[in-house]
């Protein structure tokens, strides 16, 4: 190949695709800690304002996320509804994962982050679904927890199970588990 | 380069090594806790059952889940011993990292995975050797805990360092840390 | 494209710069935990070392680790020197995240570390500095805590938004949260 058929050649993404294709960042959101869903969510968001296609797997406690926030209660036998009852759902009902900070601590970060303008998880994910990001509940959990698609909130992809999600991910330019 | 040309192009992962060669993932391991372990366990196995080549690093924590469920204490001085009595190995005995859920959630979260038919980090694990998932014990934290390569399963793959895994995963189309 | 040409194609790591662009990894530490920041820098120096480009985005929890290990109180107001009471910085003050390990876990591993000849993370922080790893805080982070640049070690380089840092991740061969 010669010097300046190396130099047209287009970076790895786009080769995989077209010429033109957009980056991609593909994450999975296995958490429900106020602190992971935050940069989750700031990263999505970014990615996404910047012309990349970003791809969100939600699974695990991180399913919990995309949980309407005026929905108390889930599940259909008591175990479900016993955990649901502990590990309440929704973009506003998030904690710090950091136990000598529980309490005072999320109280604490959130003022402090409301004085320098950062934007809060609940308008993030709405400011993600504008721009495009996908939001993708995992099935599995979803069976688990006994969610049914009533308890989310409005917006969201269809649900996928792991073997999709890694079919986005072997594609994507940015993966990342948080 | 000739339009033509350019469709005929090899994605990214197999121009790296040959037309035909499998995309590639390439995971570390970290912790212990039970769900952690059990979605690195469910994205090896998804992945390997769909054709791809999986490599695993077991490290830190992480290193605890390739331990024997009959191998109660471990360790070649009283300081490692003591470590071992407190951080129990084996797939059988993960516990959930959330703190509010010790206890009663990991019996809870099991028995609604068993109602569920996820299977257990034990079959996962077995699953994975079955699959030919490379299950790499990290040898610097082996070290650390005095672990012997008796007090781990059958089927493992020889022990890395830090250098040997980054190289793996330079050239792996799926990368995480979990 | 003819068989010889496709044989002379570089990897997709060096077809995005030039034919001789070394590996990339690109590393996000969100955490001030000690089992976290430890792997963190083992491997950064390690993919240094074997000439790889390493950039490390220090958030959240993370800015902590630049913190230098004599300054014991930092911020604006009283949330923010508040805050840095109960997390404290500096790579010599990192505790275990794992809660039954607190206290005896931190100084038992640290102990293990020393005996197996393992790095500390303030010698490991120092190596990645004279190995040229780039190590870039969070504007957004220290915005929050109201940390200053004189808080920091010397050696950093200048601070990052999440925009700047996607960009390094999408050219990245590595990427990792953790």
């Amino acid at each position: 190949m010669s010097e300046q058929a190396l130099q047209d050649l287009p970076a790895p993404s786009a080769v995989s695709d077209s010429e033109t294709a957009p980056k991609r960042m593909a994450m999975i959101c296995w958490s429900s800690d106020l602190d992971r869903v935050w940069p989750t969510l700031i990263l999505a968001t970014t990615a996404a304002a910047s012309g990349m296609e970003v791809d969100v797997f939600f699974t695990f406690w991180g399913l919990r996320v995309l949980q309407k926030n005026d929905k108390r209660l889930t599940g259909r036998n008591w175990m479900q509804v016993g955990e649901s009852m502990v590990d309440r759902g929704g973009t506003r009902h998030l904690r710090l994962g950091k136990v000598h900070f529980a309490g005072l601590g999320t109280w604490m970060i959130k003022r402090l982050a409301k004085k320098n303008k950062v934007a809060f998880p609940d308008e993030l994910l709405q400011t993600a679904l504008d721009l495009g990001v996908r939001l993708h509940p995992c099935q599995m959990t979803m069976d688990l927890y006994g969610l049914k698609r009533e308890d989310f909130v409005e917006g969201l992809n269809p649900t996928l199970g792991a073997a999709s999600f890694i079919d986005m991910a072997a594609k994507a330019d940015i993966v990342l588990f948080i």
